[in-house]
């Protein structure tokens, strides 16, 4: 097994570049002073320059091709064989793209994140239409470039969630569509029934930032494997189950801005901090996608930390660090508070009931600007009747419409769905969970996580990345992805907060 | 200039490596969580084999041949010939050693750092002798290979101050071994003629960070450009003049600790945001040797930081922030108890006037032990003997004797003369400068710092790694390293404080 070996040691090399890149990348969003923004362009510059060009080599391609001849008897659990598959499955997918493809990519979207920030912030579509213009046909050659069966859409979404195809996606979309549209309306015409000024109170952000801290603790963030600092737009910087580090931010009269990103971050960094033993310091040792990352962090954040039970436990608490605030709210309002449903215009501020519409909304967006269904012109226009069809609400203007999102400015097309994914996987693992140990609503009831986070650790977060997503759910839950145990979750859920 | 060009891109990638190094080095003494170590290694050592295996392979070395030839006729002081050189200096260096030897020694150092760590707590220097000599024997053979005229140990000196000679050292540290042991044996028998209990006293952590980043910011360490965190063991890390972060570290119970650590690495600071803007993330971006940096840290220690004139602005303000620790305390007081002056055991506790020759008698045993001249079983003996005649104590057992300073551990000898040297040459400096521009000490005794920091900016910093050391001192002084300022200087301060 000399090639392996060998290859191995050359995609350590190239991951510890990127992990090397992931710190640089957390350190630019928490402590970094303003004036290092040169050195850390010219770094990212070279490092991102040195590790691409030694994975795309001829010499990995070699040694991989030898490794797979020698590892063609490995068992398929084995960590060897999974490294080669999604070495393969990489090495294909930045092979496929042509240098010159990829530099213009980078100028373009460098230049168009500027241009749609400027834009955003002059409520400007035009400024910003020629770069969406651009990027539109980017990804056309890009998914030519990696090639797909049916879609050109599908080789992009399996940029982000490998394997999964468009048809699918629609499928499931649809199915979505047409329980939430009728749900959302329903609970439109008694919205005022549920209020949630509570929650806009005074919140003292550091008396916040311990409350978020306990939480995480309690959950089962191993603080000696991360820390929890401040960003302007949260994240969880994973380099390795050894090192995984959250963000938050706060807002004194908002308080479900800390607590519930603070618990989201804590379930994707539950998730690396899961990961393998032997898989750190490999490209393993991180999550298996997108989707499968977010169906973490949304149950954490949901399924248990917007759940009755959990606030069974945490509510006295939560009264004991704000009494002034809280001191003539019981459970059951604040439990009803921190759930009202509102269709709005704002993806990142939408509840659970309407959150997958907001994103139904782009993948169709997407697909029709690909396909030029949607010309570029008509997009703002396009956006803003979805929005009135499936949300009931129409943006006033396109800064809070079609140019709210930072992702197409950014290059990614085929992302959004994953968001919506990860919503459906989160209830399927968690109803699995459930069902292998029935007393895990009683102990999240008493403020403990530890089974929960077992059975998590033990189906899902110790494979890393060694499976494809649709292999992981059907390892896990022994079925495909499916839409039925979300819309069920969601008609229960409100129907009871809202007597539907 | 095709080759020049291609030169610099390759050193820039390199330089932007070792930058990235940095940072990872300042996170893990900063905010690493422990479980990230294992990571941190390897992202280390991923690095510092690509930038080590570009910098010495032989395509560096041919375009730094015909940069050379296309750039003979460059102005001596243009960055680009400053560059050719500084390349070729740093080339011949990093290819003279064998790879077997650079990994030898990284081993090496890598157990007896971790072995020295053990003998110091045990105070058990028996456990450290035999790494001592195994590190002894690498630097002889590092100083054969690296070549030397007359003395091996000149070979390793120039790893730290460029250009300086063993022979050259040896004199000037006779000089001043002349005139301080006299000295301090003067002072030692007056020596409670000045009190520092009032330093002691309880000064609140958070205040003496406020107070440290008042005082930087009036000295003109730019915020923007850096930031002050908590490290066990304080440092600055500069990776180019627009990141050049400061640490330092609190005890409630003896304010210099903070007061003139945080003064100490600001001066480092200072001296890297001032480095010239075309240097900024080249390797000349970055200050010329150990040496002249030392001397620019304990420039604003010492000749400003611990000068009456100094006090005479901030000590009022230091009254207020501590109003119940100084109450009973003047500005006379304070700074007599600031300098106080006692023969010691321990270099990084020691006072401006016994400092040095904590230096000198490292210097001599470095001597001795390459020489053979001290055997490593006979060292701390002869490391005791030096103390009770140079600084008239004798250490109670090696722990604070021969096993206190890090340095030898990690495989750096020729390292500690740079200490000294910069003493030396900071008073060659502030000489010239006040020589220059006479209100300077009326200036600082207003809390004005401009004047004296863009003399120095204008007369040193801007040039960054541009010269050695000795063209350096010749250019802003006029003449070489010399002893004398600095003889001066201590019997002109002390001799007043204690009455000689």
């Amino acid at each position: 097994m000399q090639n392996l070996t060998q290859l191995k040691e050359r995609l350590a090399d190239i991951h510890n570049i990127n992990t090397a890149m992931a710190l640089l990348n957390w350190d630019q969003q928490t402590y970094m002073p303003p004036g290092g923004a040169n050195i850390r362009a010219a770094q990212f510059g070279t490092l991102s320059k040195i590790a691409h060009e030694m994975f795309v080599s001829p010499e990995t391609g070699r040694l991989l091709a030898a490794a797979e001849a020698e590892g063609k008897d490995l068992d398929y659990d084995s960590d060897d064989a999974a490294l080669l598959r999604v070495a393969r499955r990489d090495y294909d997918q930045e092979t496929k793209i042509p240098t010159d493809l990829v530099v213009e990519f980078a100028q373009v979207t460098t230049l168009a994140y500027e241009e749609w920030h400027k834009a955003r912030a002059n409520n400007d579509y035009a400024h910003f239409a020629p770069w969406l213009s651009k990027i539109i046909d980017l990804n056309r050659r890009r998914a030519e470039y990696l090639g797909y069966t049916d879609h050109p859409y599908d080789a992009l979404l399996d940029l982000f969630e490998p394997g999964m195809k468009t048809a699918q996606v629609k499928t499931i979309f649809d199915e979505l569509k047409a329980a939430q549209i009728p749900l959302v309306h329903a609970i439109a015409s008694q919205i005022d029934t549920v209020d949630n000024a509570i929650l806009k109170r005074d919140y003292d952000e550091k008396k916040q930032e311990a409350f978020g801290i306990e939480v995480a603790k309690r959950l089962g963030y191993d603080f000696q494997r991360g820390r929890l600092d401040r960003a302007v737009h949260p994240f969880t910087n994973g380099t390795g189950r050894g090192d995984v580090r959250i963000t938050t931010r706060y807002n004194r009269h908002w308080l479900p801005e800390s607590l519930f990103g603070t618990i989201h971050e804590s379930g994707h960094a539950l998730y690396e901090q899961g990961t393998g033993e032997s898989l750190e310091n490999t490209l393993l040792g991180t999550g298996a996608s997108l989707g499968i990352h977010e169906s973490q962090s949304r149950l954490w954040e949901n399924l248990v930390g917007r759940s009755l039970g959990f606030w069974k436990f945490f509510f006295p608490r939560l009264r004991e660090v704000f009494p002034e605030a809280l001191h003539d709210v019981d459970l059951e309002t604040f439990y009803r508070a921190i759930n009202r449903v509102e269709p709005s215009l704002i993806r990142v501020e939408a509840d659970e009931v309407t959150y997958n519409l907001h994103i139904i909304i782009r993948f169709e967006m997407e697909l029709g600007l690909l396909s030029g269904e949607i010309s570029v012109a008509d997009a703002p226009a396009a956006w803003n009747a979805k929005y009135q069809e499936y949300l009931g609400v129409t943006p006033p203007d396109d800064a809070k419409g079609i140019l709210q999102d930072v992702h197409w400015s950014g290059g990614a097309m085929g992302y959004f769905p994953t968001y919506t994914l990860g919503n459906l996987m989160s209830v399927q693992f968690f109803n699995k969970a459930v069902q292998e140990i029935p007393t895990i609503p009683a102990q999240i009831e008493r403020g403990e996580f530890g089974d929960l986070l077992a059975w998590l650790q033990r189906n899902i977060y110790v494979h890393g990345r060694k499976y494809l997503p649709a292999e992981l759910v059907q390892r896990v839950t022994g079925g495909p992805m499916q839409a039925g145990p979300y819309i069920a979750y969601l008609r229960q859920k409100y129907g009871a907060i809202y007597a539907l």
